[in-house]
């Protein structure tokens, strides 16, 4: 049995061999998920939406539908994109998506020749990594600050590499870091980036998440030349396991998502689009989102205070303003991947941060997340975790 | 904008084409479905199966699950698989699939490389055709006859093909010719591919369907050198919009399959597996299927007596055991697509069967579905294209 080339480029997700070392042991304050907390699902609400789908649809939340989408789906999508996203848009820009990975994974698909070259932020959502690796990228890093992706390092990089294909960014609190792009970021990229035949691949999964500060606009609402493909999703503010996300792209990306989603699996399926649509249009999204936030915020501001308090000061660590994860930076030379032996015997798990890079080498950082912890375990696991680190520094 | 080469390869569906001939047009009798009858989903039951899995799961409806598929719902699978399908098999051997489609879009993505040959038979699915294109594949096609594909036209095919990585088949009642192969074909068939480095892509949406006849064992059963990724579906004895399939496979291709589904939409939804588990355990899903089988063995056989009587002779048509369509072959010379138009005048639609082989120039054969018409669309739609052809004739 002869695989394609394709497979041999597929890389093992460092996230789940983290996992592998945690499972199984009793007790363990994680800080390794990289989940909605489901206590936060509408999950009342969703029954009562499902009741009423199935009493008025029938066999049509089981039959076929359209590759593009479930139409009434589409047209709050539609909406919401313009009103509420400020993105101008019609139902010509947007394909529905088995999730937002679905959309890396044709991103990948419909733009990556042999050689090319995919540019990601330093670090970067190692899902996409591994989305583009498969089909021959290339990858090349840009760093970031704390107000997002470096102008002058992007600049640098598509100066000199003209095989540059694709620039794969997340500017909402950001997987892995929970940074979120300023203003300022958001128009000086979209400024260099059209001086280029590139592909824009905006991953937005946590933007509805923000607990703090203005929301600033999608790098799709600042693009004059169509080069943004968005990316949205349900999963963060509704319920991952429906897999219900869209692109929101130029009319002829659309089309080719669409076309090719065609061979790749027909279509999502019907019931989760239109029970999605059922809960939008019985209940008030964007009321929910505000419950998410406040448990998200209160969580996260209580995981930093917990964090100056009991981490030595030569840990660096983001202060996000939404989103589910933050990031940790320990003085260099430190190898978190090491490190976590010493948190899981202390009863501590967390993410090391050198998956989420393209390239290797980058051992000294660690990615948090606080959408499944309770208050309880943030206060006891970062003291715990602070008293591991101490021993290193 | 620059896509890749993948995508100038993508074809648009030819069936699409005829749907949008037809669409607008009221009263027409259409014979160019590809659909199980919606009005035999066992609605009342999923809605049962939905009330308690929202009652007992709760928020894990909502939740992400594994990549590989929903627990519970690959023991049934394996169960199944073992006692009713006669395939030796364990959970190591099984991937859940978005629909049998994933299937067909990830076997392209896993084995196929630059100039690769896929062989299929001709005709055949032109859904699988399309998802093979995109990657470079070529196509050598391997004729078929009324007992299945024909071994002697096979041996030369692969002989003389160095390049064959992967050979399509459809066993049972083929979309489009609605034949099955023989069980000495089956067996011949594997003693033949055995003795090649060749991967054998079993697509088995309509096994179940079977109206006539004994069941035959699947090519997976006979398969020494686990050389054949079978699929399967519940789209077409369940609910096609669920999009819930599997592939049963070698150990070695079913986790290649779990690791590259990661990389394309990270899990199907679990809401949908799960439903499609509670139905399985709270119903006799074997009942349901006889209950289909009853119905589309009278449509079949309804249409089969009305094209005796209504057609003229020279027209030859198969006369299915099961499945959704069977396949006429005009008399050569004749263009069923040009035909189509005066069909369409006359209130019927049909696929014209062109676009089903992968080479061009086929142009006397035609797909009817006859699941998705009723006893007396059947009767008046037979006469009237009988009418339509006599003018040809």
């Amino acid at each position: 049995m002869t695989f394609s080339v394709r497979m041999s480029r597929i890389k093992a997700s460092g996230i789940r061999a983290v996992q592998k070392r945690i499972a199984g042991k009793e007790g363990m304050i994680s800080f390794a998920a990289g989940l909605p907390d489901p206590e936060l699902y509408p999950l009342e609400d969703l029954r009562k939406a499902a009741d009423t789908m199935l009493e008025k649809e029938g066999a049509k939340a089981f039959a076929y539908g359209l590759t593009k989408g479930y139409g009434p789906l589409l047209d709050f999508l539609t909406d919401r994109m313009n009103n509420r996203e400020g993105v101008e848009c019609t139902k010509e820009n947007i394909c529905m998506l088995s999730g937002s990975q679905q959309g890396l994974g044709m991103a990948a698909m419909m733009f990556i020749d042999e050689g090319d070259v995919v540019i990601t932020e330093n670090p970067s959502y190692l899902g996409a990594i591994n989305a583009f690796r498969p089909y021959g990228a290339e990858f090349k890093g840009v760093d970031t600050d704390d107000d997002g992706i470096v102008i002058e390092d992007l600049e640098k990089v598509l100066a000199e590499t003209p095989k540059a294909k694709l620039i794969y960014v997340i500017p909402n609190f950001q997987n892995p870091t929970g940074k979120a792009w300023s203003l300022e970021r958001r128009e000086k990229f979209m400024e260099v980036v059209s001086k280029y035949d590139v592909v824009v691949v905006e991953d937005n999964p946590y933007g509805d998440l923000r607990f703090k500060g203005e929301q600033l606009p999608h790098l799709r609402a600042l693009d004059k030349k169509g080069q943004v493909m968005y990316l949205g999703s349900f999963s963060k503010i509704l319920s991952p396991g429906m897999r219900v996300a869209w692109a929101c792209a130029s009319p002829e990306v659309a089309k080719a998502i669409e076309e090719l989603k065609e061979t790749n699996d027909l279509q999502s399926p019907e019931l989760t689009q239109m029970l999605t649509y059922y809960y939008l249009s019985m209940f008030d999204l964007e009321e929910h989102i505000r419950e998410i936030q406040v448990v998200y915020k209160e969580r996260c501001e209580l995981m930093v205070e917990m964090i100056k308090e009991h981490f030595p000061p030569e840990i660096k660590y983001t202060d996000p303003e939404g989103g589910m994860f933050l990031w940790l930076e320990l003085p260099e030379g430190l190898d978190s991947d090491k490190i976590l032996d010493d948190a899981v015997a202390a009863g501590i798990a967390y993410i090391p941060g050198e998956s989420f890079f393209s390239f290797e080498g980058v051992t000294n950082t660690i990615r948090m997340n606080f959408t499944m912890v309770k208050d309880e375990q943030i206060r006891e696991g970062i003291r715990i975790l602070g008293d591991v680190f101490k021993k290193y520094i």
